[in-house]
């Protein structure tokens, strides 16, 4: 186990979506990780996804020694009482839920805590970051919202378009997220976000999960990690130390073709996929100091020397997570 | 049968969505009627669509001394010469594709011929003219365009938006349809065109089918046979003959509740949709002189009556379908 600051301490991942293994849930406990959300659909349609839901019980039911299924702030708690690792489930996208706003409820009985109203492209609620046009929330993403809001579902809007993202959060009456992600001014890229929009999470009470996927990153898989701590240090000071927290966004051994899934889903005709070139799609290399469950002690660290305090430590790698959790999940 | 002005003309209705019986296809016959495109599917998802496909299947069982299903222009003219009407499938709405562009392949081998890329919200491939926003056509629109351009089956923009439809006129390499609109010029309401649009389609070899759904006539179930076919008469003024035929969206002995599902769809909670006052919606009463099927030659004598010359009605009432047909179905 990390040594943890304190006993009321929490560590929280906000967003995995590894190839999952006896190993990772391993390396998931030897990092001693409370809470993981891990991503269980990004093209899935409803029953597909309900199928990934199965492969989760069996999950749960084969290690249940390590992890446990989350559906409340409470579970975490719950969670490391049993010394296991609470599992939150969450899209990236809302094709599961197709045209039908009641499938949500459908959804959140089954334990769905986030849904991303985009992934990179349009879609029935919104636009993603990709498409070249940005309408913002659509009709029926309003419905949606006012749902998840009913619900105590989080809105994640991660991958989605600036307009799309102000919009969501003027249009929640709850707090949003974007899980996983980091400031544009650091990296410049159109997936990382605005100060704009993170002024306006910040002053709706939304979170931000930075994220170690390496496209995120200034240098890529380069990217020092005190550069990344201090990268969270000027965010900070920008934006306070409450809205932030971890999004690692980490995709541990997933092999290339789940690249392509992510990218290509089923919307692309082979004829624009470039073919071979496509197939030979590789998840980008994690930075030496970020690749499994058992680093998270290094950006703990890296964090201190970055000149944060443990108390802010604390809330940064979980912490800011446990209180958002609480007064997110349920009605 | 209705008295034809020749032995080449055809009388081609490009859009119908009645609760099909017995007694409608018999009024098919009994107006002359020789091929109608027919709406399989508006918020339906894929299989909910494949169950209305088998439905049309019973009825060419059940009613095949009257109707057959028809892929191709020269089937209109077998249908002809067996006494039988001709009926196309095609969806108002995306949804039953969903997100996978493979899926068009399959559906144009079940006889599908027209697609609209939205129905009144947006959709994964464009926006909706009741949307605040219009984004154009999306990545997995300009996807869905080419696809349809190699398969043959019809781009249909009738309940798109603005920039939507230009967009869809400029992207698709074959000639587009709005099957089911009237100028916005003479009825000013969003869901009628431009005529900006109308010029666009004009230039580009596309198609306009006239609507008789009063919400889209001037004074709606008020407006008389000779305002109608005088707006007929400004249009070709303005945009020539060619492009002009008739998409009446007849919605013959539909019940309110239909009319209840094509507003709200799934996508809308209950909470949105009005309550009591949404359950009493009821579709409006059709102009005196167009009430089924038997009424096309209503419509034929009026336009002689507004000044068209014989061959411009046979035009009209089906001859500009029929050339239309001809190039765009099949690769």
């Amino acid at each position: 186990m990390a040594a943890k600051n304190s006993e009321q301490s929490y560590l929280i991942d906000c967003l995995q979506y590894a190839r999952w293994s006896e190993k990772i849930f391993s390396e998931m406990r030897e990092g001693g990780v409370d809470a993981v959300h891990v991503t269980i659909a990004y093209h899935e349609d409803f029953r597909e996804t309900v199928r990934n839901i199965c492969d989760w019980h069996r999950r749960f039911r084969v290690h249940g020694d390590m992890i446990v299924h989350a559906k409340s702030a409470n579970d975490i708690v719950c969670a490391r009482e049993t010394g296991r690792t609470a599992i939150f489930f969450g899209f990236q996208n809302p094709s599961p839920v197709g045209d039908d706003v009641e499938l949500l409820g459908f959804f959140y009985g089954a334990g769905v805590r986030f849904m991303q109203l985009t992934y990179n492209n349009q879609s029935l609620l919104a636009s993603g970051y990709l498409e070249n046009a940005d309408s913002g929330i659509t009709r029926m993403g309003r419905e949606v919202i006012a749902e998840m809001n009913r619900l105590g579902m989080v809105v994640d809007m991660s991958h989605s378009a600036e307009l799309s993202i102000l919009q969501a959060i003027e249009l929640s009456a709850r707090p949003i997220a974007v899980t996983h992600a980091n400031p544009a001014s650091w990296k410049p890229t159109p997936r990382n976000k605005s100060d704009r929009v993170l002024e306006a999470l910040s002053k709706s009470g939304g979170m931000l999960g930075f994220s170690i996927y390496p496209n995120h990153l200034r240098n890529g898989s380069e990217c020092t990690l005190d550069e990344f701590c201090q990268m969270i240090a000027r965010t900070a000071e920008k934006f306070g130390v409450d809205m932030l927290g971890l999004g690692t966004d980490l995709c541990q051994d997933q092999p290339g073709s789940v690249v392509e899934w992510m990218r290509r889903g089923r919307w692309m005709r082979d004829e624009s996929a470039g073919g071979a070139a496509a197939e030979n799609a590789e998840f980008p290399r994690q930075p030496e100091w970020f690749s499994c469950n058992r680093d998270f002690r290094n950006v703990a660290s890296g964090l201190r020397a970055a000149g944060f305090s443990i108390q802010e430590v604390d809330a940064i790698m979980g912490g800011n997570w446990m209180r958002f959790f609480k007064s997110s999940f349920g009605g």
